[in-house]
Order: structure tokens, then sequence, then C-alpha cells
């Protein structure tokens, strides 16, 4: 087998697995329980929330566990209930503060979006996890150039005095580019400062989903300038199912789910004490690696674009190392999904949620492919189950079945 | 070790775990992807909450996997935006129908509970999942008898036009109680005739947390005229991290999350597919021993009850096998949790949510008890990790720390 498809899922990491086993069976207790081996894992679990938080610049108090990015993402965009005015008149809903749970009779205005109020932005080409959201906000979008970074003069032009919330992933899973989200970030500390010189007091927040590059980038809240980030174990190698948000300290949220209190009100349920310790193992290791993994997967990224024929090249630049996103045109790349598959070679043609609903690349279209282009593309993404003999064998492999294509279609150019 | 709080965490038993670990690093593909192994983890997740379903008398379609019990209840709850007057006006909030993804204009009304409207009735004793949530929604509290069962004239006497959901654990968790659900579902059924005769619309739907009876009672969503039914895995011997709403066909709930699309909308993300796999385990497992478990626990019972001294016995009768609540009068049952440990001997003094916060229970407050009482309160929940000889050896250290306690405190009687 070889698997090129780590933007869709990795593989729990030997490290990860084994980190995580004592807290299945022997150290199972639950962290709220008063005795002293519950009080131990309490203590673990929080170390582990240290260790995730500290690969980001940040304290673990900063951050709350979810159930993974989808949940994190939802999660930041609540910021946007505690400030939107709600429904009739100027009331402003200003819910439980960060920290309580919220069961008071305001509580009840949690995940309470107004509509047609221009207050978020989001990138075209985010994850359905943030553009689902973000429409039920009456979100905006922000236009991508052709390499796929963000228009920061359309993202200015946009940003008015209702804008709360500017939501972009700081590498995309569909094609790899990094955005220049500390560039982002001072733009929003201007806004920020400009408000306050004219005495508005709508406050602006900047969000940016890092699942795809908790492995493959150096990241660090503050330089980024962001207020939530959001992480994903399950795309690092650590389990299913685990996800972060980091929180700025200023900014309040809103629970999605309430009840015992837990994640210090924000997010009620028993911990996933195996699933955090694993997310910390992962983080830990992904670091750990950082530079080598990125010199190892450029080293395959150069190893395809020099062994394919007949490609154009998609994702050329800005991007992560692991990510090459290819366009055979006139080819169906679905197809030629299946035949690789029958030769153990594993890759996708865009995000694995959307593909499994026969949707087209809305990352694709932003970026200027027509849908011949579309349909005819692949993505490649390396991981660490992947050797250079691998990638080697891969190209042989994907050049074959498009050949095997061309020459079905009678297109042999 | 003596483990005598299984209604706060059980162990992953070796039988989940040995059937969660292929699918953490080997089968561990994203679920939406296309190729064949991938497809095959789908289908073994499909497989696995079909596993599930069918210990409740349903099918797979009929359940969503979700973090755990918080967030299967908080989902119950969103039937209530689906069906609610929003904000201005008469008009009728129908958001986008099961099974569709909520990111539609409509959409944006998810989550939107209306307040002042008595809709919601809750058992006084629910876990705070569910009173937490039923608040946000103004909910009425139903009262409980003395013996924690639930107060049926009180329920009667509290149902109008209005109300629409009635929210009822299976079995209480901190004093293992069980209601008599089939009783209520057919009240509410009662209620259903008579509106329909009476042309009147609103619909009345029954929500069930069965959290801790789901590995000690024969389950029957039709039996029990649920339209949810909450499940978790955390407390039958599966992963943390996991749990399940059963939610009857005809009804539309509304996402806490959205995003990919995943469990047809009503809860987006890559799945959790060793969790559920583990799940389904603890499920079948749960069901091959439960006559023998029952069995086995109400023998331990009988010990504990034989053996222990000076005590008053709380949960007389209705109560799961595998609880025993016991009030030492006078004693403060906080300072012998800790004299208990120091035998190696775990029990709670209640929800270990609720106690980790030094809240005094409301269960045993909602039943009659003083405060003293209360303080004097120890939950014992018996469990897979427990033997004959561990029970009598706990009704020794039980007794001696008491007598301990007493001596002390200079009340020795």
């Amino acid at each position: 087998m070889i698997y090129l498809d780590h933007a869709a899922a990795t593989p729990v990491s030997s490290k990860v697995f084994e980190a995580m086993k004592p807290y299945f069976s022997d150290e199972f207790f639950n962290p709220s329980s008063p005795y002293l081996p519950a009080k131990k894992v309490a203590a673990e679990y929080e170390a582990a929330k240290g260790v995730i938080a500290h690969a980001i610049g940040a304290k673990g108090s900063d951050i709350v566990i979810t159930a993974g990015a989808t949940e994190a993402n939802n999660l930041a965009f609540t910021v946007l209930n505690t400030e939107l005015i709600f429904c009739s008149g100027p009331r402003r809903s200003r819910p439980s503060p960060r920290g309580e749970r919220a069961n008071s009779a305001m509580g009840a205005l949690r995940n309470a979006p107004s509509q047609n109020i221009n207050s978020v932005l989001y990138l075209v080409t985010e994850h359905d996890s943030v553009r689902n959201v973000a429409k039920q906000y009456g979100g905006q979008e922000i236009k991508v150039l052709a390499n796929g970074l963000v228009d920061m003069a359309d993202l200015k032009s946009k940003i008015t005095d209702e804008t709360m919330l500017i939501s972009v992933s700081l590498a995309n899973n569909e094609i790899g580019v990094i955005q220049p989200l500390a560039e982002i970030g001072a733009l929003v500390r201007e806004v920020r400062m400009d408000r306050l010189k004219r005495d508005i007091k709508t406050p602006i927040y900047l969000h940016s989903d890092a699942s795809q590059a908790l492995n493959l980038l150096d990241i660090n809240v503050a330089r980024l300038g962001v207020d939530f980030l959001t992480l994903n174990a399950a795309k690092v190698y650590g389990p299913k199912g685990v996800g972060a948000l980091y929180v700025s300290h200023e900014v309040k949220l809103q629970p999605l789910t309430t009840g015992g209190g837990q994640e210090r009100g924000l997010r009620s349920g028993t911990e996933n004490v195996p699933g955090v310790i694993g997310f910390a193992t992962a983080v830990e290791e992904a670091k750990k690696h950082l530079s080598s993994n990125r010199k190892k997967y450029s080293e395959y990224r150069k190893i395809l674009l020099d062994e394919l024929q007949g490609y154009e090249l998609i994702n050329k630049k800005h991007t992560l190392d692991n990510f090459v996103v290819l366009c055979y045109n006139g080819i169906d790349a679905e197809r030629l999904i299946f035949l690789l598959e029958e030769q153990g070679v594993y890759v996708a043609t865009g995000a694995a949620c959307a593909a499994s609903k026969g949707e087209k690349s809305h990352v694709l279209k932003a970026i200027g492919l027509s849908d011949t282009q579309i349909a005819g593309s692949l993505r490649i993404t390396f991981g660490e189950t992947n050797t250079p003999e691998q990638i080697h064998e891969a190209a042989r492999i994907i050049n074959a079945a498009v050949q095997l294509e061309r020459e079905r279609i009678g297109n042999d150019d």
C-alpha cells in the first residue's frame, strides 16, 4: 500500500498509541472524581493540554478540548452570539462570561445567530465546517488569487465597522496553500486601533483553522495575531475525535453544549482522557520532527514533480511541503483514483467529506480552474507512512494509469 | 484497589480494547475517502452503529453518534428549535429537515431557543447535562417522590398544550432509581391522541438519558415509548468521548455543529471510527452479560447491606442492581472517602462532576434528605472490576472507617 492521502486521515503513530494505552483500562478514572487516582488522571489531562497549548505558544488554560476541528470551528463562531445584537432592539446579549456555566436565563441566547448582519468574513476556500457555519451568520466570502492566497485587497475592501470575525485557515485542506496569517493579523490590529480612535465599540476577531498545518508549520498564536486557532489530532497522527480551540484571554465564547461544566463551562462532558494524552504526544512528536519532515516531504514533492508526466501543477508556491495538487487535463480523476487503487496507491480528488457527496471542489473553482480541470485534479499528500521508494513507485504507477486513461479516451498527448 | 464507582467511569474492557485496536493505526482511513480500504472502514462504522442501535430495538440510521451523553442530551433538546416560535411573530421556524445540512439561511435559526415558553418538563433529579439545557429553555421541574420515582401526579398536572418535550432519565446517576418510562411513554401517547382530537398541532416528545442503564436494563425504545434516548459508551466499558442519541423517525433535530455533513448532517466531523467500534463491542458485551451481571450485582448489594453497620439505605427499591446509596447520619462522607481511599477503596459522594465543584447533591435534596443526611451520603456502584471477596473486604473497611469517624467526633452509636 502506498498511502498518499495524509490530508484526509493519518494513522495513530505507535508512540501516540502507547501513550494512550494505559488510559483506556488502567488510568480510566473520571477526572472529576475525588480520590487520588482520579486526581492524578485529572492532573495528567491538564498537563497534556499544556503540551498541546505550548506547541502554539499558549497555555493549557487557553485551549478548549473538542471532539475535533469541526466542533472547534463551530465553537469559535459562538463569539458572535456573545457580541451580536439579539433579534429585537439594541439589547446586547452578553451571556455567561467564559468559564461560567451557561445555565442562566441569558444562557438561553446561546447559539442564536442574528441574520442579515455582515459581521463575518471568511475565505472562499475554507473547509465546509467554516463555510457552513459562516453562511449561517450571513458571512461574506473573501476572494483568493489564482495561486490560492487570500486577496488582501478584497479582504480590506470588505472590512466594515460591522465586521466582527474574520476566518482564514492557516493552510488549505485541498491545495495546501499557506495563508499570510501574520499579515491578516496585523491588519486586524490596525482595524482595532482605528476603531478605538473613532470610539467604535464593535470588536473584531481573527480565527484560523490550522488543522492541516500543525505538523508542518511552526505555529505561534501571538506571532500570527489570531484570537482563535483550531487544531485537530486526527491530522497529525493522533486519534480521531479529538481537537482543540485556542481562545485568546480576552474573548468570551458560548458553549455549544452545556452540562457538568468541564473545560471551564465551554465544553461539558467527561473528558476524553486517552484522546487528549494521545493528542499531546502527537503534537510533541510533530514539533520534534517538524523540520526533518518538511525537508523529507519537499524532497518527495521534487521526486513527483520530476518523474510525473503530462500534468499541470496547481499548488506552485506558498504550499505545505506535503501537498502536491495536479491537474491532468481531459482525464477523469475519479476513474484515475480507481485505477490507482487497484495498484495499491491511494490518493484523493479533494476534501474527503466533499468528495463523498459528489460535490465539485469549491476550492479549485475559487482559484479559477475550469470544470474540466477540476474533473482532472488529484490531491497527493505525503506523510509519515511514506518512503522515497514509495514515491518513485507511485510516480511510475500514476504515469502508467494516466497513459492508460489517455489511450482509452484516444487522447495520448 | 477496590473500585466501587462504576457510575462515574468504567475501564475499557479488554474485548473493547482489542476491537478498537486495529482502527487506530491500520484501518485508520477517513470513512469519506473514495478508495476501497476507506469504504471498508465506512461499512464497518455503519455496521457498528447498527449493533448499538439493535441493542435498543432500533436501526443504525436511527442513531446519531456524539462525543458523549452530554452532547446527545443537548442534541435532543434542539427539537425545540425546530418547533418553537422564533422571536418575533408566529412564524414557525422549521429549518433544515433531518438529513440535510443546515447551511441555508433558515439554518441560522438553529440553536435559538425561545425563552419564557413552558415547553419543557424535566425530572428534578436529572443530570446537569439535562438540567442546564432544560433551564435554558425555561424548563419546569417535575417532582420526585421520597423513593426517587417520578411523581406522576405532578407530571400530569404540569403537562399543558404548550408542552413539547419531557425529559426523564431511565435510571438516575446518583441513586440508580429506575423510572417507569413505559408509563410516561403511554401518558405521552395519550396526550398526543388528545391533541389530535382537539386539532392542536403542537407536538410532544419524550427524551430519556439511559447512560447508566444500558448494561443493566433490557432497553427497547418502542416499549419505552421514547422519541429520544441518550447512550454513553464510557459508562458501559467502552471508550470515553463516545455517545449516541436515538432519534425517532418522524422527528427533526438541528445540528449543534455544522460542516462536512456526517451523521446525515446532524453531527459533522470525521467519524470517530475506533470509538464507535469500541462502543458497539461494549454494547454487545453488555447485552450478553445483562442477566448474569444483574444477578451478580444484586448479590453484591445483599452482601453490603448485610455486612455494613449503622447506615440508612437511601435507594431501597426500583434501583439498578449495582447501586447502593447509603447515609451515615452525622458523618462527613467526604472525610470518609479519604479514609477509604487510604485503604484502596474508591467510592463517591454523588455525581463526579457535581462533587468536583463542591455542590450539594440536588438529587438527594429532591428526595427529601436533610443537609446533614446529604453530607453523610455515599454512592457505591459495582461493576465488572469487582469480585465477591472485594465486596466483603469493602464492607469491613467501610465499617472500620465509619467507626473511626464516629469515635473521632465522639458519636459511636
